[in-house]
């Protein structure tokens, strides 16, 4: 199409036909489903008598594309995910652009063309969006707030409240991909071979879950500050202490390596397509078989065990057989990656 | 508190401990509720069995505080807005903040102030939220993306397919002061007396409006492209035609002399508190009289009526008696007021 050669402008901005034709040109027609197709300001969708989950996330991530992803593909993912983590089955996802004047409409529409298959594999429609531009400088290409809704089953009741010592902690495969996806190309850095992030949706992984398990006590996407900062939060809100066991905790050689050269700690860089599950111990090897039969849950291992003793503080008995506390980051050691 | 005497820091945004920081400090103090204490990344909110409606929208104003509001309040009173021109009773909102790293902290207390201030005026919880930092250069002190679910009672079904010729078409107030309040502000000019924006949330007054009339066909509020865009809108969503009367259509004198001035038309400003509202003829007395015991329906009129005549097509009887067509402008005549 001969619009996608150009740029955007201040106007397609503006509420005007300029906006309306980038709307219809490009969002319409990769997110094409019957609630856009309102065209309304506000879409309608009926719900069940029940408990909806509602959340959303403000997507910067730099460079916007990525091995392994970009960031329309992670703002579904990012909302679908955060959805997941209450057991929630994603209804439907909203879009707002805010786009700095100059953005080439090709890679606006390889964006839309990127996060509408993402949404279609979650099986989550676009139901409405909002589309701004801002002046050259005032931006950095596009960012993308994606927000949600989803059905939370009858009797899942997923929060750090329910969490309690001797309970099983899971993780649903190898830690730190995404971060290191995104910091190795940024840095430009070559590690031999490219680390691809592991930015994907976990809901049909999640929905097995919840099916098998529905009294599940927790679910969380270690995401910015990486596996430690969750835990850590956990740790506080739950009011229950952690031993992990650095043996357990899957890392692939490639993310480990590149660590090792950056002086980073996998346990505090991001993931994008992982979940930490906290389980009755009983379960654990029933929640495992069923992450083991999705791809996004390839990986997963159990890396620990919650303890009633030294609530809010996680320990791990590390490789060389000591034992650690494991902090979180006071600050940021990736800015951007999601 | 003294921490409220810095500037944002990327480490704000990090997923760490500032960040709990800052959200502690600033946003949960401020919006403070049952929904967001659940201080889970999805919030779940209990519904009916019912339609739902969500939307989302991004803010961007430039300036940030202006006479009348500033981003916070105003991007709570998009998002209200939106859904109630659904017909919906607002149940939750979420804010996610992108923002730029230098940003004073105390502004942003204030913007978080006065959002707190505008969801409680509106009766609406800020369920959820997300923050993130770019780097100074890369934003403009602060963008909010607002989305919002919201509840349409049984029986009501808003939308330009409930369009038709002989409906009456009214607005609730006097158009242009949004639009012209931002700019003048920005642009330090000074017209004797403050334009003060209209931003307010209409919630209230369409609950009322949907109480007295559920059959009602169409609300919209004449934000971005203004009143002319708007209309045109829904004459081509709702193949139909309209037929205004210029001297109906309220305009505060000083933002008519500052759009004569400043050679623009009012039809094109921006409005942030008004509502477009079409209706059976023999409703539009009942609608008028409800909006009128509303602060923010004070200035309500009749403006004009639809016609199955001309579809797409907005005509208007001038003030000196001939006929002009109203076409919207295919670009944008004042970027970045909302």
């Amino acid at each position: 199409m001969s619009r996608l050669t150009g740029n955007v402008e201040m106007a397609h901005g503006g509420g005007g036909r300029a906006m309306v034709g980038l709307i219809r040109n490009i969002f319409a027609r990769h997110f094409a489903n019957p609630l856009l197709a309102q065209g309304h300001d506000a879409t309608a969708i009926a719900v069940p008598a029940g408990r909806i989950a509602v959340t959303t996330d403000a997507h910067v991530v730099s460079p916007l594309f990525f091995a392994g992803g970009d960031i329309g593909s992670l703002a579904v993912h990012g909302t679908v995910n955060d959805l997941a983590m209450a057991g929630a089955r994603p209804l439907a996802l909203t879009a707002a652009y805010i786009i700095e004047e100059g953005f080439p409409l090709a890679d606006l529409d390889r964006i839309a063309a990127s996060m509408g298959a993402a949404a279609r594999a979650a099986g989550v429609p676009i139901a409405t969006g909002d589309t701004k531009v801002v002046e050259r400088g005032k931006g950095d290409g596009v960012f993308i707030t994606t927000s949600g809704i989803g059905l939370i089953p009858d009797g899942v009741d997923i929060g750090p409240h329910r969490l309690a010592g001797g309970m099983a902690v899971l993780i649903s495969g190898p830690i730190g991909d995404h971060g290191i996806a995104i910091l190795s190309q940024r840095q430009g850095l070559d590690f031999g071979t490219t680390i691809q992030s592991d930015s994907a949706a976990l809901c049909h992984m999640v929905a097995d879950i919840v099916a098998a398990v529905p009294g599940i006590a927790l679910l969380r996407d270690p995401t910015r500050g990486g596996l430690s900062a969750t835990l850590n939060e956990l740790a506080e809100a739950g009011r229950i202490g952690m031993m992990l066991d650095e043996r357990a905790i899957p890392v692939r050689p490639e993310v480990a390596a590149a660590c090792e050269l950056l002086g980073l700690d996998p346990l505090h860089i991001a993931n994008e397509g992982k979940l930490v599950c906290i389980c009755a111990p009983q379960d654990a090897d029933t929640l495992l078989a069923i992450m083991h039969r999705h791809p996004e849950g390839q990986g997963a291992a159990k890396i620990g065990e919650t303890t009633a003793q030294n609530p809010g503080f996680i320990r791990m008995i590390t490789a060389i057989g000591g034992t650690r506390v494991i902090d979180w980051l006071s600050g940021e050691q990736l800015p951007r990656i999601c």
